[in-house]
């Protein structure tokens, strides 16, 4: 019985250190290293093996060792092998801090202020109180839900769009499609934290940004499929987007030349909003194991038909 | 009996709405309109004129509209004037916005981030948990309070530093000249909140920088006169800080060509970090004039033995 795992070697190295010392009796390995494939029965990665049934034929549970599955091929995968998206502490702080500097940079125009910089010139914008300010969180699952309590502890008026109806305290919550035009009409700084799927690919785009406030601002804190990269620099020419934060572009890692580098409005960041922490991740996938043999119901798993 | 304000002329005619609206009775004016010197008892300005007394004798009070008061010449002043700084809640929720992001952005590499974007490099840097990040505060007057308080709410170990020894929840607080080293020792990331005097003019230099961990990083959110500019270059370039965030600079507007303005490891930003809302301030400014008349302590009144 093999737990493997297939991502970044070197943090590999420190989930193999957390293994031999929380889960001792558990042999664990690291890709390409995977001893007797039908010993296999755990597998935690970013990109899975293709055939990944035929290589790992008694394969019990893949983990994703990210926040989102949307880069895994659901079509690849048998649909009786659960999938369980990885919801620990340290994605959830990692993206709280970021989603907090993405929006205050926003806020106290960061963007400008870097692109006067390179100009070498001083000049101050006014400070607009946070009251004024009313940020939207696109997406209010854990992350979302995260995030827009920190933000509300700002003085920001914040509000949050979700499929199905969430409550949290402080925060407006809207939902569905028919609540989605009165939030995007009252969010001066929206924030996507969405997950990937066929029904949120590009929703980030030319319809959504004409139901924003004049001069929005945006901070794509998801996947690069959520936002149409043409719609965003036609939006940030007319005037209709003032400045946007970008941590996931389409593609990854974007391109020496891509356009999004050295727009003046926009700021980006390589995908660093949310990182999986080895020391808490694997406490969270030694619980689901104990679940898992338990009979119990898994922390995370994945419902194929929503996607997430 | 004239109340004269003298700065920004549009936030001025704020400044007389909000009297027209709260204190009919009490005639406002806007430099240069004085009226009647003789008229003048309270003044509201940055940078007051030459020959105070001799220009308005019946003066009894002046107000700096900012956070300092190191703009003013004491020796210019007389004795018994009282001066009293801004201490209003939209300067302070201003700098807990500013100091934030300054400490986030330090924390997450935005410096770099920033100057990668310049190079049109996508390359990642592995995040840090707050828990493993330092963050100390240099002052903890009533912005060092609250930027401490809000900076441990993300999991940071926050320290501050003190003249005086204070208290604070959550906060390992430091005083006197004796703990200075031990509070630098342990500050991964240093922000800088102190009130410019003679004391602390030039504090952040060789001497300070190489008592903080390898690597540290800066925030200057006081004045550019706290800062050695030539000590900070020095230390980015052997890597004994490896990035600060500006807000202030000596001279201020900086200057086209001036080092700080390209360099990579550092970001400025045109002292804007916390700004004085007329709303706010002119009920403080209100609250002060009548303890004046009540005979009452003033809120923010200076000391000038301390020279805040």
């Amino acid at each position: 019985m093999t737990f493997l795992y297939k991502s970044d070697p070197t943090r590999g190295l420190e989930w193999a250190r957390l293994f031999a010392q929380k889960a001792p009796e558990l042999p664990f390995r690291i890709w390409p290293d995977v001893g007797d494939p039908g010993e296999v029965r755990f597998l935690a990665a970013w990109m899975p093996p293709a055939e990944i049934m035929a290589t790992f034929p008694n394969l019990e549970l893949l983990f994703s060792v990210g926040a989102g599955v949307d880069q895994f091929d659901f079509s690849a995968l048998p649909q009786e092998l659960p999938v369980v998206r990885m919801v620990e502490p340290g994605i959830i702080d990692s993206m709280v801090e970021y989603a907090t500097l993405a929006v205050l940079a926003l806020h106290r125009d960061l963007v400008t202020y870097a692109a006067q910089q390179r100009e070498q010139v001083w000049r101050q914008i006014r400070v607009r109180p946070a009251a004024q300010r009313r940020v939207g969180i696109l997406g209010l699952g854990t992350l979302g839900e995260a995030v827009s309590r920190k933000l509300a502890g700002f003085g920001f008026p914040v509000a949050g769009w979700s499929r199905s109806r969430r409550a949290i305290e402080g925060v407006t919550c809207y939902a569905g499609a028919d609540e989605m035009k009165a939030f995007l009409a009252r969010s001066d700084i929206l924030v996507c934290l969405l997950p990937l799927t066929a029904e949120t690919r590009g929703i980030l785009g030319a319809d959504l940004f004409a139901m924003l406030p004049e001069g929005a601002r945006l901070a794509n804190c998801g996947r690069g499929g959520h936002l149409d990269q043409d719609a965003l620099l036609s939006a940030l020419d007319s005037g209709r987007i003032s400045a946007a934060v970008l941590d996931v572009t389409d593609p990854e890692p974007l391109p020496a030349g891509h356009p999004l580098w050295n727009h003046p409005q926009i700021l980006v960041t390589p995908h660093i909003a949310s990182m999986t922490q080895p020391e808490t991740a694997v406490d969270v996938v030694l619980d689901n194991l104990k679940r898992h043999r338990a009979g119990e119901p898994l922390v995370g798993l994945v419902d194929r038909g929503r996607g997430y």
